[in-house]
């Protein structure tokens, strides 16, 4: 550890003067007592300091959700069910886009737009992690970073490593984090392979794909599957030469849209041309979506639609709980293993090896 | 239902008649029987014209896997497990393919190629299918039409409907018997979005990605996600003008995927262009493909891989089993709608709801 590293870590320590109480009430320095591993939460300053616009304590309270130790996740429910009263006054957007769309240059555009305009802006990343590799398929260091310092920002990179019901569980309480903190705006990017398209559309309000021009005639499964999803369709870097054809492109994808079943019900997807380069064209993709807002709070279905979300996730958790408390019970593994030979030795097939498991 | 519709629909009835036995014997029809709704399946002699290679009792052994009926299907688990001797026999290719790559043109030319070189060749199509609408990506019937008529040829529309891990074991099991029915080669189609290639990933020896020209700078996290688990990478549609760019690609893949992990250890990922159009490039990949075989089975990593994802699928199914009887007892649906009323209505926590739920 640097002295530099040092002195912002003693720093940190300090301002979390307010938030931690050691059982020994405030004789001690938060600095001991966190060496000691003694630490209580204090949750509802915390919840205090969150509610207050903190970016340092709303920082503080995802890590509590995401820690591994129970005290801590504990502790994080603790203080998500204190703040859930205040959760719930954003716009959630779900933002991806096609190879080479440059999504994260779209969102620092857009971001940095809206805030300043006044909104408050928290940017989520989803990035399920690379299969082979483990690790995170971009790095977070270095995006974003002139919207990460306005003032009126939040950016938190993805949560790494665990499968992708553990991120989405992650990010679904951060997202609710950040609306308590008065962020009234939160973009959600999709990183990544499309696993994480579909996870996302359910837990956004909306949801927009960036795309290129040159769609044409070469659209096939994958577009598809993910245009069905898509509430705003964005063709991206809309300038210089490639302005008529992105103008033509558009045109495609107004009639592709036409023929799709739309993806929110009463809401005709749109297609637009946009520029980050030129930063043109973000006026409008914010008009529509004050639009979808209007009309989906019209028709009842922006309540129905994350009601219907949370039931979902609800019972996403059902059943990582299930199959968790499964593997844990004593003695199963081994049964498990046992079975497990059979199989991959060819003496039963597996459905067979799955019933024998649950006979009893 | 018109007369020749009646016509197919009886003689497809006799051919049935060695495989169906009544319950009083031979006396009957099986168009009486199908009528009566009392078929008893001859399991040892299915399983017999299976492993002769009969296409009509293949396919009618692998709608008894994906039947709706729990006796159907527990005859087709008894028919599986009479055919696993014979199963494991094949090389299993996953293709997928980037948009506008033309997988199901490379296939059928790829099936083609073989088939007349005397293999034996299934393909199978993995379609989860299409999110809103329920339906189908892609229509399979005018698809490969060439290559269906062919008579080592055995192709098989992806199941339809039901969830990625339903369509999952069912591609695994209706693999397995076309290796019982002598296919000396798998190739499992992945068509749509993202979620089916880590799938598929998981379930054939080799994974081939189909790109096209021009990937160069603009890859994104997509596609190296993908890219990672590929062993082969073909630059698709690499004829007339387009030959020399196709050539440049490949070039840049092949730096890439020197960049990367190796998606299977000691192989090193491969690029070559390929033109269906032209026919030309066939004879490198079938000999990448051989090479391929040969250093897994060298290095031991051919039947490791199969038995690890054998264990995977054993896995995946005994998480399906813990869903389904958990949703499935008694009370136990009222209770989690109770639940998730108090989530919904910001009461409770999603994880705190889950917690209450499995106290007892």
């Amino acid at each position: 550890m640097s002295k530099k590293d040092d002195l912002q870590a003693d720093s940190a320590m300090h301002v979390m003067d307010g938030i931690y109480a050691g059982h020994d009430g405030m004789k001690e320095t938060p600095r001991k007592r966190f060496m000691k591993k003694k630490k209580t939460v204090n949750i509802s300053n915390l919840a205090e300091e969150i509610a207050k616009g903190s970016r340092l304590h709303l920082a503080r309270g995802i890590t509590l959700l995401e820690s591994i130790t129970r005290e801590d996740r504990e502790a994080g429910q603790r203080l998500l069910l204190n703040l859930l009263p205040k959760t719930g006054n954003s716009i959630r957007l779900g933002i991806t886009g096609v190879p080479g769309a440059g999504t994260s240059t779209f969102i620092e555009t857009f971001g940095l737009k809206l805030a300043e305009a006044g909104h408050k802006v928290a940017v989520l990343a989803i990035d399920p992690s690379s299969t082979v590799t483990g690790g995170s398929i971009l790095g977070d260091k270095t995006r974003m970073e002139i919207l990460a310092r306005h003032p009126n920002a939040f950016i938190r990179p993805s949560p790494s490593a665990g499968t992708l019901g553990g991120v989405h569980k992650k990010s679904r309480e951060t997202m609710l984090l950040c609306e308590a903190a008065g962020y009234d705006i939160i973009l959600i990017e999709t990183v990544g392979v499309g696993q994480s398209e579909t996870m996302v559309r359910g837990m956004v309000d909306m949801f927009i794909l960036l795309a290129l021009t040159g769609a044409g005639d070469e659209l096939q499964g994958m577009k598809k599957g993910i245009m069905e999803l898509a509430d705003m369709i964005i063709v991206h870097k809309a300038d210089g030469e490639n302005l008529p054809l992105a103008k033509k492109t558009v045109r495609e994808y107004k009639q592709l849209l036409h023929l799709l079943q739309p993806a929110s019900p009463g809401w005709m997807g749109k297609s637009l041309p946009v520029s980050s380069y030129e930063r043109t064209g973000f006026d409008e993709v914010w008009g529509l979506v004050k639009s979808f807002k209007e009309a989906m709070e019209k028709n009842g279905h922006w309540q129905t639609r994350r009601n219907y979300q949370t039931k979902d996730w609800f019972h996403a958790m059902i059943q990582n709980h299930l199959i968790d408390s499964f593997y844990s019970k004593k003695g199963k593994l081994d049964e498990v293993k046992k079975l497990e030979y059979a199989v991959v030795n060819g003496q039963m097939t597996v459905a067979s090896a799955v019933e024998a498991l649950f006979k009893e």
